[in-house]
């Protein structure tokens, strides 16, 4: 193909407009089944994470920064006591949500989409009431926005150092609040242009509470995206795929047909994966793998000499840190996750404290992983090698992690998995009762239910 | 110099560390005299512009999304009657204060610092006594961090698409209110970081009133980050410098050693211009020579063929655009600006409304404008031809625009700009009483005054 007649696909192909008059005309019922049910998963998945998440450190300081100057307590913060402004609690339950790095996760992008695009759809439900199916469609739109989006970007963004999550997620979390809002097609494009102007977030602060910021932001921007939008307050009408828009600024390489390739034909929730571990998605096959090494030699750590980790070259990308500096940091740290499951035979919230961190036979082992990557092998998938002193050398190999598109979570292990997170930091409340209401949730009158039921 | 040897320099004079030390460590005496008043010029200024943009249409706009959704009305909005919290009144002064792009100017840059910076302090000091010394050395040192880091990513960052008074006036927003605050030099490391993870704003949205959130982002996150900071909420320790922070991130072939080159010695607060017109500085020399070429031939309009504009590069980029779609894109049209020059005589606020722009007279004048570029020519000049159908060609050159930093708006000049600007939407307040506080500022007790006398 020419690149003359590349670029005029492009141009026909790539834009705000057409994407928004898709948001915008969507029917619920168009959807496919399974991309319904895939997105009343990531919802009681988010809501798990989130309510583990709550009592973290970072969250509690940002709430403490945030409750003084909030506005009328009109929505809830999952798991906490807190009531505050819409837009401050679509930061906080965002934060909350991702803050463990245990939401779900688009196979293709690595973007956490539930996280940000939710919470200003629990916030709005809160203050008028939102059948359940209306809800759940606004969200699986803000997925397929932000994925789309990320589908676009992908993988130069996230490489050259944009938090992908952070920032596809506030232009998904602006679709889907202009969604749930009514929002006409000509309003949709500025939600969906001002959700571009504010898109931010650094790789470079993973690691430090700060990831959480750029997260929290996703949520707050897209519902005000949204609200600024509603009370007619313009945009570029190109602001994903114009000169100076989100594709082209903060894309490297963009892929610009990608952004509406099949759209309304295939669901990106489809494409999304619940996760079994609360770390990187990257890491899964090697957590697997070591879990089963574990099995296989646990007697023999002290003797270990080597570990080689090898996966994709993501894995070495986004998870290749020797000495992590917490456990926010060790939930994308390769050595640190392999150092863990091998000692403790396990890889849950309780690998992922900060003092499992700073414990120094942790250290010793990590400190012996190599992390090497191979084009051939899929994300999903990761060979472990573990040299010995005095012992043959074991080795497991893993072609599709726990939780990947091709081993989904089922139902019953989403609900496990969400009952742990509740219990995680002594949630009161009735686990029982939210799973019952998510599931039913698409015939529900007013899905305000959810919120009551987990800040009540 | 060898590319290992200047990397070398790199690492070691490009470091958030270094300049949170600065910002921490800096004394109010040890500025330079023409410094500390060029930042009392520069308030003045700002607190006029906001003024004048008080009562736009995107101002009232988001006034009208963010009043419901306030907190604890402890600030003030310029030229308003609502009072918001911190965060929010931050927003809506930054975004005042740059709604008509006649706010300062620096000069390397074109980043206009003082609307994302001044307004988190003017909050803060709404909430404790703040001697103005304090709130003034607070500003200068923002603008300072906010302009060196535009000058490390110049020209390159905004020729992208960034939107580089809302991204660097994030972080320069960050240093300000961390300095007021009274943060350790960690703690500005901190919110330095948080700026930059805050950074956005894209040039696509330019012309819409879109662009007024990114400015009013910078301003409310810069304080967000700082308190965030003050409460420990962590970020990286290398939120500008590191692989993937703000220079590398939105930075193109960045200038590194420019963050720190100097620092302490010169003042970019010395760089920053105070504008004659309500239009991108870019055109200043421009409207000079039409008004000049007005002066010669209004009586010959009807006649004109063609009009060549010959400017910097930067003219081109910024400003050529044929066909704007209301006020706010005018202010940035080389077009409509020699338009309405050359048929007025004038170029203030009056030429930029939308009804100006919407005159059929307008843009028939507006279509015979051909904008050309010639790198030899600086930012501060330009030169204008005029060629009519049945007269000699008249042309007008440029060497320094009026408002440059080679001709300077003197402190009378500037009082009559803010008596302009106050006027502009009817302000009840006392302007007079206003040019003598902020005169005074650095010897009151409480800079706190400011703000009563806007909003009182």
């Amino acid at each position: 193909m020419s690149a003359l007649v590349r670029d005029e696909r492009h141009s026909s192909e790539c834009s705000t407009e057409a994407l928004a008059r898709f948001v915008a005309a969507s029917r619920w019922e168009d959807a496919a089944a399974s991309a319904r049910h895939a997105v009343v998963r990531a919802l009681l998945n988010f809501l798990g994470t989130a309510l583990g998440g709550s009592q973290d450190e970072a969250i509690a300081r940002a709430t403490a920064v945030l409750a003084p100057l909030s506005g009328r307590p009109n929505a809830g913060v999952i798991g906490r006591r807190e009531r505050l402004d819409s837009l401050n609690a679509a930061f906080l339950n965002a934060a909350s949500g991702n803050v463990f790095d245990y939401d779900d996760t688009h196979y293709p992008t690595v973007i956490h989409p539930t996280s940000p695009v939710a919470p200003p759809l629990l916030a709005l439900a809160e203050t008028r009431p939102i059948p359940g199916k209306d809800l759940l469609h606004a969200l699986l739109l803000g997925i397929e926005v932000a994925c789309r989006l990320g589908n676009a970007v992908t993988p130069g963004h996230y490489v050259r150092g944009w938090h992908i999550t952070s920032t596809c997620g506030a232009v998904g979390a602006a679709a889907a609040s202009a969604r749930l809002l009514g929002l006409d097609s000509e309003r949709t494009v500025w939600a969906l242009s001002h959700g571009a102007n504010q898109a931010c977030g650094l790789v470079e602060n993973l690691g430090a509470m700060a990831k959480s910021v750029s997260v929290g932001n996703a949520a707050r921007n897209g519902l005000f995206s949204a609200l600024l939008a509603a009370e007619g307050f313009t945009a570029s009408t190109k602001g994903l795929e114009g000169p100076r828009g989100f594709i082209a600024v903060l894309g490297v390489e963009p892929d610009r047909p990608a952004l509406l390739a099949g759209l309304g034909e295939r669901w990106e929730a489809e494409r999304n994966m619940l996760k079994p571990y609360p770390s990187g998605v990257v890491l899964h096959p090697v957590i697997d793998a070591c879990l089963e090494l574990h099995g296989r030699c646990a007697d023999l750590i002290d003797r270990v000499v080597e570990i080689r980790v090898r996966g994709n070259p993501l894995l070495r990308q986004r998870a290749d840190r020797p000495r992590p500096q917490g456990g926010r940091e060790a939930a994308v740290s390769a050595q640190h996750s392999v150092a863990v499951c091998l000692l403790d035979g396990a890889a849950g919230l309780a690998q992922y404290t900060d003092s499992r961190v700073n414990d120094p036979f942790v250290h010793r082992l990590a400190a012996k992983v190599r992390v090497e990557e191979d084009a051939a092998i899929p994300i999903d998938a990761a060979r472990v090698h573990i040299a010995f002193d005095d012992s043959p050398e074991q080795t497991c190999e893993v072609d599709h992690a726990t939780g990947s598109l091709a081993r989904p979570l089922s139902d019953s292990q989403l609900e496990s998995k969400v009952r742990e997170l509740a219990r995680w930091r002594g949630w009161q409340g009735s686990v029982e009762r939210l799973l019952e209401t998510v599931w039913q949730l698409e015939r529900a009158p007013d899905s305000g239910v959810i919120m009551r039921l987990l800040c009540g």
